[in-house]
């Protein structure tokens, strides 16, 4: 019916200093924009007619977008952004480096904040350096304080729902470029992945994930574009 | 009520050869992105808050507009991008360069082509190597074989009422990275200019011209941004 290629945004300066980045808007590195450009001759190489494509409000995700429809020369493709493909907000731990929260919570409570499923980070601090209520992209949203994989798909799936999937199920070919665990919530959605394994679904950077969808949006085929680098998909069809 | 920023695109390939462009998809120059660059830290010195932009389905426009609006740091601003945007149709002139179309067809005819309001180039003969019919982008679309500037305001201004009016009516501060003639089609509109004085107008490139509109889209004030750049302006309020 239609086929939908989910792209993850390639190294940001943060993912570099491996810093918590969440909502903070973090530009791509050199090699990041190099990942995206790679995305793009991947997609092209593929030969989907994409209709319409859908990116976060971050820059990391609209840049990865722009470049990969660069190389595509589909720059003309409608394209709507919003915030509900954002990143998951790493509420309290936006801006530490990952090494120093460790050494200052303890590894385990980080492991815990950054694989259970529903375990939300602590809050962020209103009015610190990370506030965001005043950035006009978010003037009206409600943004969170700190998300969990859990709240992240909450918020995910409506827009999901409301937006991308009736494009799907007109038939366009949809490309979404976005975050790893925005791009989590669809996959776990799509593929019904349970609640324990879906941290361990991991969608590699500059290498797009090429779903087909039936009519009734359940995936009939999956691949990453460049097989050299492929990461194990979840299992086709809904889980048991 | 509202302001407008018009954005011309910098210099294409085509530019820089001389060649009739128009609806040919021809991609910027390293002088037409630093051009696009410029313009985003005028608007991003001008203060004015954006809400939305608009371009035409051109590389070099698209391309104009995000390079702007990442020197702005707005990437996340919703972007509408529409045919009816595009540059003038040159029809059978496409791909000419100017000169030996003087020296082909003479030099009083070229100067109506550009330079006269209603007489259209020839037409573009169906299948020739500039023949569009097969672009994916214009699926739908009953491409134009030729337009003069008139022709070229009879599918830009239905756009602009529509889609763009609307917007500036609910207080929204607009952007549009256009081409000469179309956005010389929309400065006819605001400022009423007669026919025989349009082509005269000539918007820059690498210098939005910033509009103030009152509650019935009426100009109040327009400026260039860069002043050492500036050209004559259409007067303001409608023309006698």
């Amino acid at each position: 019916m239609a086929q939908l290629a989910l792209v993850r945004h390639g190294q940001s300066q943060w993912n570099l200093e491996d810093r918590f980045t969440g909502w903070w808007d973090v530009d791509l590195t050199p090699a990041g924009e190099a990942e995206a450009r790679a995305s793009g001759r991947l997609l092209k190489a593929s030969g989907v007619a994409f209709r319409r494509a859908y990116a976060s409000v971050q820059t990391r995700a609209i840049r990865t977008l722009h470049l990969a429809l660069e190389e595509m020369g589909m720059l003309w493709l409608p394209v709507v952004k919003d915030w509900r493909l954002n990143e998951r907000h790493y509420g309290g731990l936006t801006g530490l480096n990952k090494t120093e929260t460790a050494a200052r919570h303890g590894a385990a409570q980080v492991k815990i904040w950054r694989r259970s499923y529903d375990t939300p980070p602590p809050d962020l601090t209103p009015g610190s350096e990370f506030d965001l209520a005043a950035d006009p992209r978010y003037a009206g949203v409600d943004i969170p304080r700190a998300e969990s994989l859990k709240l992240t798909l909450e918020r995910v799936l409506p827009y999901w729902r409301s937006e991308i999937a009736p494009k799907l199920l007109a038939g366009e070919n949809i490309l979404v470029a976005a975050h790893g665990n925005s791009l989590r919530a669809i996959v776990k959605h799509l593929f019904a992945v349970p609640d324990a394994a879906i941290v361990e679904v991991e969608i590699p950077t500059g290498n797009p994930l090429l779903i087909e969808l039936d009519a009734r949006l359940r995936p009939t085929a999956a691949r990453y574009l460049n097989p050299d680098r492929a990461r194990p998909l979840p299992a086709l069809g809904p889980a048991g």
